[in-house]
């Protein structure tokens, strides 16, 4: 259940510190030109290296495995690979026994029986959201002229946050944010009524990015404190745009013809280097746990692109189904 | 695309006004003991009638057509009819030019290419969920002694909120509302990392439900404001409880043994005896436009077992997928 | 699981003996015109009356219960219900302990526990092939002007079979036999790869058919006593048009522009009037099991309307995924 | 669409001349010990190397890329690489313009609008089929103690086919043949009724091989020839074991605890050194084509392995759904 997709669809894998991770990117149509270059943007906005983000450095170069022939997709699955480097696996073997809090290492020794891969996280690593910026990409392309920007709205509760970022480093501590996204350009009629709206398909995608914890759309949350009156966006032409945005572009879990707009609420990083109290499994009492792997003081910093990737992955989905 | 689920998969289909409406399961298993009985508490539980619901009221009589032979499922596929009685489908025939804003009345046409039934909102009607609370009596029935309990929150943003209720309706206009749920005894270890996390299948099936708008976990966009010290659930003991909540019951997608902790956003009924300004796409300029039919000045006191029926619809399929 | 397709999407129920049977056609494009008269054709071919096939009489009258408006099909789900009403079900119960050879009787009480409904087969009946055959009709309106024919080459290994055909009636027995089937006007370019060959799509619905226990496709099991220079299909115009049909006019997976051919065997009858061995499972030893049901003599005379059918859902699909 | 299965899911990638081939497994169970030895067998039988089998020698040494920890699968997403080494790309150019008879290489362009990789059929190689014979290793293990096997039963309609297949070999051409599969130790139980039975799975990604034209079970073409009371297995016991095996351990789509066997058609190899009649598109008119690429004979010699992976892989999905 690691694809996600009816015509674009993309399946994921690796581990934060195995040798590959890579997407394969079946249904894509041929003749897309594709260079290496085209993903060195989105991928460098994904790397770390700014104030608050892991000093792991990766060069992140994709592979193009198959599907791309004399510069151009072929049609056939087409597969990204890329390399892990820059791994220090030392750092995580404790936590088998002893989970961090907030991370996966619990429940993913229960789902897994013991077997899971704890270097670095394995395969629940944010890494792994590396392939979906570069399958990001691709479906941009397949998206163009619809746009798609994220921006990072708020960082600890702050619009201006450089100083509560560096204090929480200082602390050891980490923050959490709060990231918007505007896509313009999509036309109306794309979703379905229930089960295939584009909200729940941008949700799923979303809520599958490690850290996310919540999403919402046009007013969202806020929607639920207005009136009907406030809240329903009047249509003013025959194109269907409207006073407001109100709906984030979506009724009846089909697109308006206006922007598409949704806020998505990241929590703060789980890996924090102030001792934590914690279980230990192994001799089956609480301690007290200092974790001091590399990690990013505030992972939404680095998230931006993410969303994108996973919002174009989802509407190249719908538009290759319906265009 | 009307289906979801990967195990316990369910299909609807029905029209607002149209004779039948309904919902198959597959994947049900065999040996359940089910009658119309069983039906009776969260259908009338959704039935309108109390003050800020429509006075459309039907019958709402569960028809088991097929998959239950002597009083058990036998496993086949199981579907479950309505018949609509309380149609008035003189109400709708105009929203076809003049679409009602914050409806799916420009979108239905967009999408459908003007053969959408107009009539009473047609497939994309807040009726249909009828359907998935008729499928939710028997995923509760498979994921018990697990329990799905649901509330309103808040209504127009009060916890109180009789008075301001009563105000909107003599105002002709509406509200939305907050619900919560709570979900105790689902083990640790159900869901996956990343497409099949269970936060993006019960985000999948709660952004099918018409009217919501936002959908968080935990502490959710609250999360966005804490620090990793705060926000990190310490774990206590061996069963993985942990002392707060902040993570929803979650990690890295998977149930970490504590109780599911979700919130959805609901946004006022579009449907306001107001009148507004709109678009004729027939004479093509705006107007205003009043709306006459029936309707809820406050779908959210309707919507807790809806809720609860999709979560239990997207649970059982998890667990008859491991267990 | 019981769903077929991807976009031209079909769930099927009920069972032979059940108030109703059905099918749920997801997909449907809307603006198809569509009348209860359409399906009068293939549902009459589809109908026992001549010799050899069952004295079970049904009217058969497709009931459109949702995605249809006005006479044109709307782009919801399309719901189409049967009320069966020519039902003797107590030929069946004692089949439970004493399943008859050649019936899914051991099987589905295997697999369902002993919950399974065994009225005339239940949820096995070929009875429900009705649903396809129904699913069929708004197909082939999809797919016009391709066009699909399919045709009875042999009953009980003979091409004229009226004789053979009378003597097993007379001695109670039952015959099989082989339909072919000719698609005119698919284009080049139908079908992947793979997984999704126009060959994998096809034989999975065709084996979805009770009775059908082989199928191929141009020339077939001939194809492995051939060599290559005899079976490789010259191509002659820029049409990719071939002198020979070998290929049956699909290679990689990919329809290339001929026709389409294939063959589908159909077993005997597993119901017959002759005394046979089984076990009956209560007493624990075997038993001679008279079998006194209505049943066909050859089924085969009614499975051409079906393979069409069959054929005419997953080739839609097709078409709707790339045109 | 490049994706087989529901729980156990395969989906693979790569073309005959590209780095890299692969496939990835979803939802492999953790825990299962596995080490590139353990696929030397399998992937051993596949090989060329006998007389009738093409030049071509690849090493196809498996890369466990991830999904592995301390030798044993982890319950992530299971990647298995192998670098293509031994490829001789000028070889195929001239069939964009001039396609093969019997090959891919005209669908393949119409299909994928001439972007397609021509080098050596690209990805409509049967090369592509190493990694579903790794996939099988892997889904072998799953399901043990079941048990398959396959044998060539006939190579160009002959049982003992030295001479003819030397006689081919100096004549350039190609020939054709029939492989039989048994498969002990199925319990009775497994598939569903209609699009999930046992057959329509086998039969799905039997088709899915390239070359393969005929799928029949049990006595699959022959049971059209036959009379019900010839054709009815008789059930002798409370195991379901039955005296004959004329429904291939198949009754309504489910096992009935007997042994599951099938036969599969394979074409004669596609590419022949026998100048051959096609059509150039670059020109407009019929030309003489001659072949001179590496290939083989007799490619049913080397499908064995190839048959029994593809049907591990739909069995080993059925085991983990049910058990």
């Amino acid at each position: 259940m690691n694809t996600f997709g009816r015509i674009f669809r993309v399946s994921l894998f690796g581990e934060s510190h195995g040798s590959t991770i890579g997407i394969i990117i079946d249904g894509c149509p041929p003749g897309i030109p594709l260079t290496e270059e085209d993903f060195t943007a989105d991928l460098q906005r994904r790397k770390s290296g700014v104030t608050g983000t892991t000093p792991r450095i990766e060069e992140d170069r994709p592979i193009l495995a198959s599907g791309i022939f004399q510069g151009y997709t072929t049609g056939a699955p087409l597969t990204i690979l890329f390399q892990n480097q820059n791994t220090h696996s030392e750092d995580y073997s404790r936590f088998v026994s002893t989970p961090r809090p907030g991370h996966a290492d619990f429940t993913g020794n229960q789902k897994f029986k013991g077997f899971n891969d704890p270097r670095g996280g394995g395969h629940f690593s944010g890494r792994i959201t590396l392939t979906l910026v570069a399958a990001g990409v691709i479906a941009k392309k397949i998206l163009a002229p619809t746009n798609i920007q994220s921006s990072i709205l708020e960082i600890g509760g702050k619009t201006e946050w450089n100083k509560i970022l560096e204090e929480a480093i200082a602390d050891k501590d980490s923050l959490g944010g709060i990231v918007e996204c505007w896509i313009t350009g999509v036309p109306a009629g794309w979703g379905e009524p229930f089960f295939d709206s584009i909200e729940s398909n941008l949700a799923h995608i979303l809520f599958a990015i490690p850290a996310i914890k919540g999403v919402e759309f046009g007013s969202g949350f806020a929607a639920a404190r207005m009136k009907g009156s406030e809240h329903n966006d009047r249509i003013l032409n025959a194109e269907g745009k409207t006073v407001t945005q109100n709906a984030g572009g979506i009724n009846g879990g089909i697109s308006n013809g206006n922007d598409l707009i949704f806020r998505v609420a990241i929590k703060p990083t789980s890996s924090i280097g102030i001792p934590q109290q914690t279980f230990n499994f192994q001799i089956g009492k609480t301690e007290i746990l200092e974790v001091t792997g590399r990690h990013d003081a505030c992972i939404a910093l680095r998230i931006p692109p993410v969303i994108e990737a996973a919002a174009a992955i989802a509407l190249a989905d719908f538009k290759l189904l319906y265009c």
